[in-house]
């Protein structure tokens, strides 16, 4: 098969992440600029169109012809128009944006978007920790928790673009009340702004800023970090117990920050989940971090613009 | 397209339903016998070959000849085998059986088996409630609870047939002891068992022996009985939250006897489930009572053996 190339961008709420990459896997040039958040949607499509155009001039140079764009931004995305439906919470202005058409209408170039969750966990399918596999299922644990579920090498969406929520899956009818209005979402208990937050509240005097530091106390015998990230792995098993008794899928993955506590973490919650999850259902599913950082969501995001294309029968050259 | 005829067989606990249904799901006839639940497994294959005898013999006086036979068990079966591996937890023997190939083997036809919840879920989707949709989810509130996924026209199993378990979903991950090892299974707090469970724990001078009997008692204006359904619908309504904002789905469907409770005992689950779930994520879904009682196993067992036969590409006749 022609080796082809994409430009992939991974919307944040803190950086613009974006990219070329090739149809197998390998990351030609990446950069990140920082996102306006609260700027009009127009601004931030500039920002975009800009860093669209810093990567095709790099192309050209390299003589690499860019066949399609891909977009993750958080929120629902309708794929088949590439457009966001509705907000998302951390932009202000960044609603209803017919992401694709725009981009589209500036380059003439094939453009597909979908939700920066499900790109992530495409980007460790098509290219990572899960590239063996075709049922993966990733758990992205930043400021909430992400979740992409691929069934059968395939982004699993919902009916409506609306699924997938896999931080907002309650683990306590009656627990913390999150902002999406549910109650007990695994995200308050899981994501890093949750180990951050209970580190705090044990221990008031000496707040902690990041998930690293607390993983190094933990290291240093801290009494405290080690209570709160031992309740942390606690919390997340059942998360994944769930996530194994639902899709018993051939993997789990999980990444973000966390993740990269190592490989001694992602044994306890392996151990953790299996003393919760029904033998048949988790003996075959392997639990493990994530391998490409924070290139997953950009990667992803080449990997479904190439992949859609290919459906699509468009020539590409 | 010619209408064809299967055989379909529901393995229960307590009754073996059996019955011959029409490709276009009209039930030509049904009837079931009781389960011989702690006899050997050859027993009970006995059983069903008997029953498949009857309803070959009544499928040539009527002139309707069978195509194939479908078979629903608890457990997780190898649908490609139609194998049951491992064991079910209310039968002493019934592990580890070669269902398709027995039966194959004694009649000649051929012989599709699948677990009895995803088959109930096919029944619905093919004939019952979801028949207009392609994305439903259904919950059966037995002894037990019983989860079956249809996605995109067809059964959800995971990657080694063990998923789809939606009653051992936890919902308070420090909560209820369930006999999967788990904590917290929404089969714990939101099955009939359950519910009859928690009735008889608050009034254990008066205690009940069915569900039927504390919907009457809550119609009566017994302030146990409706503080007990109360809590039942908000535990359930948690467990359908998960199953909304993970799967987005097209439709709910609510099977087994507690559903039978009426329009306003799932007007009130949609509510309570309404105020948990993600805005956009249940936005789309409709939540509705099964319609086909406990002929759904039997149904779907027929649908999903004559949809499998097509696939195959056996002629039948």
């Amino acid at each position: 098969m022609k080796k082809l190339y994409a430009i992939g961008i991974d919307i944040g709420g803190t950086a613009i992440k974006h990219g070329i990459c090739s149809s197998e896997g390998i990351l030609i040039q990446h950069d990140s600029i920082p996102t306006p958040a609260d700027a009009p949607k127009a601004i931030i499509l500039q920002k975009i169109f800009e860093v669209i155009s810093q990567n095709l001039a790099l192309s050209q140079e390299q003589g690499m012809p860019i066949s399609a764009v891909g977009v993750g931004t958080p929120g629902s995305v309708d794929i088949e128009r590439g457009y966001l439906m509705g907000s998302t919470p951390n932009f202000k202005h960044w609603r209803n944006v017919a992401i694709a058409e725009s981009i589209k209408h500036r380059f003439d170039l094939p453009v597909f978007a979908d939700n920066d969750a499900n790109l992530m966990a495409f980007g460790e399918f098509s290219f990572g920790a899960g590239k063996e596999k075709k049922d993966v299922i990733c758990l992205t644990l930043g400021t909430g928790i992400g979740g992409g579920i691929i069934i059968d090498g395939e982004i699993y969406r919902g009916s409506f673009y609306a699924g997938s929520e896999l931080g907002h899956m309650s683990i306590d009818y009656k627990g913390r009340q999150c902002n999406c209005g549910g109650q007990g979402c695994l995200e308050r208990y899981a994501s890093a702004t949750a180990l951050i937050q209970d580190y705090n509240l044990e221990n008031p005097k000496n707040p902690v800023s990041g998930t690293k530091q607390i993983f190094l106390l933990a290291k240093a015998k801290d009494k405290i970090a080690q209570k709160v990230i031992k309740n942390f792995v606690s919390y997340l098993a059942a998360g994944i117990a769930n996530v194994v008794n639902i899709f018993n899928p051939e993997m789990i993955i999980i990444g973000g920050g966390v993740s990269k506590a190592g490989a001694v973490f992602i044994e306890d919650i392996r151990d953790a989940c299996q003393k919760r999850a029904m033998p048949v259902s988790f003996k075959n599913v392997e639990i493990v971090g994530a391998t490409l950082g924070n290139d997953a969501g950009m990667m992803g995001a080449t990997a479904f613009a190439l992949k859609s294309l290919g459906k699509k029968g468009v020539v590409t050259s």
